[in-house]
């Protein structure tokens, strides 16, 4: 079966490309209000290719732009699957650098490789037309799908996603799923497939610590007063060893080691950290001693100042004792780290070692827990095993070391883990001019589907 | 014969009043070019005063308001004194505040006690004329003064002094003197004299350490790349022990003790250490344990973060990794503390903490050493003396914890430490609406000089 799916997916290629075309003509940026029809127009064509493909498919609308959910849940006996793409695309400026209008697609040949040149090419939309078009292919031949899917697809990613979380509350039992299935990421080369089977929390902290009611003359009261700068430094460089590793007590609590395998994998992957690092100007792996520089963005939690002030910041000097201090920090997660305990194990920290005559103020600035794929469950094997057959090569598994919101959400609102898998490439130039995404994509991405879906439905 | 000068102040002193009101009357503002004219009219005044009573007077010309320099060394057997005091004044706003014009002197009483109402009456014109009027009775007496008696009035001290160190610099043989007399500070409460005897130095450094070439995003890259926030906290707490006291090598060296005698002194003193951090809402003295506030503020070199900043400091949350984050720092210095010496070992203890793959780059916001009188010198003990006489109680012998940058001045350029002798009180309201300089220390501070004049004279 999976190969006359696969064969009705090479034989519809053309057709396919023209659905994708029509898709990218609609001028869907969600973060100017100018577009606002457009958004719509995106999501009703979505809608209508959803249900002429079967599936109960509807516009729903949000405070923002609207939602496409869409359901086929009957028939099949694998696990029920949630997939995530976005349907609105960032704006196009500066226009005068595109060689071809953003929203008129055309299919370029560079170096002798075919290219979808639009916006929206990569970054989204060719991205979430492989998953339908891998649903159409299993349809035309089966007349069903492998495993149970549903669909979302939103029209506000590229504006901050507002109204993800109210609509994902709202709809929890209709949304939940066994797994999430996102493509909205990258290969790890054109050669070699990637599945990002894990990410990092983020919790957000801001912490204020004032001493004197006011600022001070550091000539009248300096030698006597406290000086919240300084209690504010001691702190922060408590916060890390002398190995790099965290040091408020429980902050590993959940933390746990990549399998061995995994790690192994990782030490094959062509990553070259001294050229990772050296893009950035830096030449030595900074964080927990002992660690990849893989382990330390993928696998391992940090604990970050992303900004500190106080006291006088000007040009020139001011001999001032200032009344308070404030930081920023960021903490990414891993494992089964829990974003609220990891905040009050740092406040409480902070405050076992604020010194006399200080109050500290802290402010929340959210937080989610790191999600990741079971090593050894069914849909990492499934999409592992898939991916292998269609690119002739174990796909990398790789970590995220930055958060992706719905992902986060998803977990955070549904429990529900999120297997990421996508065909982009490091030069699509997604946000810029001349977004593109090559055909090898297009077409190995609707072939990945196809087969990650009939390895899902194995499993039933 | 100081009798004799004594009962001729106490007889002249209706005119001294109405020379001093003369010189108040003169709106000697030197921040406001409006008022350019009436400084240089303020300096003419005193010159002609001074060479009305025998002084080789002058005003001399500075890029801004002029200097008024006399000398007076002839037929004395005594040391070379060099006085110091300002007469220029800050300005006026806001008017409506002022009771009377605040250039239209007047003598009221207030709770039985007269108090001389103008801006300037105690800052600084009020001041350095109980000096004039001590010289001029000694002169109407005697005939001569009893020690070598040079004057240093400068018109732009409220103005930041910028003429001060150009005009020292120039004209240092003809300043250099064997001590400094200055009269712009405080007596210790109405009824006690003080002698501030210390000043401390001030060394002010910058620096901006760099880790990567540009900003990173902390998820891609947190946990690998050198942060130069944490390392700057790092650097930073490391600066003091737990207790309190400075870690870079040599920073003590010329740090020494205050003698027993001072020591017992400052603990009779009615200091209220509780109150003093009290009034700024601080309760316990945070700097090097086991050591007094007053020896913390007066006697023991700091250093003190006085800025801080780096990465995301606005509203909400950035996850950022900036590529560089700085402080400014001082330095308090007292006893033989060299300021560039102290500068180099701060440097050199931010570099040999310093991570691979960052950089510091250290700006240099100038410095002074820190000045006093020797303890057992002759020109303390002619001030102690005198002032016991005059008050009926020794006077407070107390250091001051800021710079004056006069004193700073005469220190570094011309090797000369200064004998500061104040009469002002804490409630004159100097800077502010209805400035007043009580006619008891008017009176007081004339009387006081004459006396002092007469010890340093008999240490011929």
């Amino acid at each position: 079966m999976l190969e006359r799916v696969l064969q009705q997916i090479d034989h519809d290629l053309p057709a396919s490309l023209d659905r994708l075309f029509a898709l990218l003509r609609i001028e869907s940026i969600s973060t100017d209000p100018a577009y606002r029809d457009n958004v719509r127009s995106a999501a009703d064509w979505l809608t209508a290719e959803l249900a002429g493909l079967g599936f109960d498919a509807s516009v729903r609308p949000t405070a923002g732009h609207p939602m496409v959910v869409a359901h086929d849940k009957d028939g099949a006996t694998g696990p029920h699957v949630l997939f995530y793409g976005h349907y609105d695309v960032q704006p196009v400026d500066p226009v005068s650098e595109w060689k071809s209008p953003p929203f008129d697609p055309k299919l370029d040949v560079v170096d002798g490789r075919k290219r979808i040149v639009a916006r929206g090419a990569a970054d989204d939309k060719g991205q979430l037309m492989t998953f339908v078009e891998a649903c159409r292919a299993w349809k035309a031949v089966g007349g069903g799908l492998p495993a149970k899917v549903s669909i979302l697809f939103e029209g506000e990613e590229e504006s901050g996603s507002p109204s993800l979380v109210p609509f994902v509350k709202a709809n929890a039992e209709e949304l939940r799923a066994d797994v999430a299935l996102i493509c909205d990421t990258s290969m790890w080369s054109r050669e070699r497939a990637a599945i990002t089977m894990m990410l990092r929390g983020l919790v957000g902290e801001e912490i204020t610590i004032t001493a004197a009611d006011r600022d001070l003359h550091s000539g009248l009261f300096g030698g006597a007063a406290r000086n919240p700068i300084h209690v504010l430094t001691d702190i922060l460089a408590r916060l890390h060893d002398r190995d790099g590793r965290v040091t408020v007590p429980g902050f590993y609590d959940g933390v746990d080691e990549v399998p061995t395998e995994v790690r192994s994998l990782w030490d094959t992957l062509d990553f070259a950290a001294a050229s990772f690092l050296g893009s950035v100007g830096l030449s030595e792996p900074a964080g927990e001693a002992g660690r990849s520089v893989l382990e330390q963005i993928w696998s391992r939690p940090t604990c970050e100042v992303n900004g500190i002030v106080g006291g006088y910041t000007g040009e020139g000097f001011k001999t001032v004792i200032p009344a308070k201090a404030s930081a920023k920090l960021s903490f990414r997660l891993v494992g089964d780290q829990q974003p609220e305990r990891i905040r009050e194990a740092f406040r409480a920290f902070v405050r076992k070692h604020l010194p006399a005559d200080c109050k500290v103020e802290f402010a929340d600035h959210g937080g989610s827990p790191a999600t990741r794929l079971p090593f050894g469950g069914p849909y990492l094997a499934a999409a592992r095993a898939a991916l292998t057959d269609e690119w002739g090569v174990e796909p990398a598994l790789v970590g995220g070391g930055g958060s992706i919101p719905v992902v986060g959400d998803f977990k955070r609102e549904l429990g529900m883990d999120s297997l990421m898998v996508g065909f982009g490439l490091d030069d699509d130039r997604i946000h810029s001019p001349n977004e593109k995404y090559e055909l090898s994509s297009f077409h190995g991405g609707i072939r990945s589907w196809a087969r990650i879906l009939a390895g899902l439905g194995s499993q039933a």
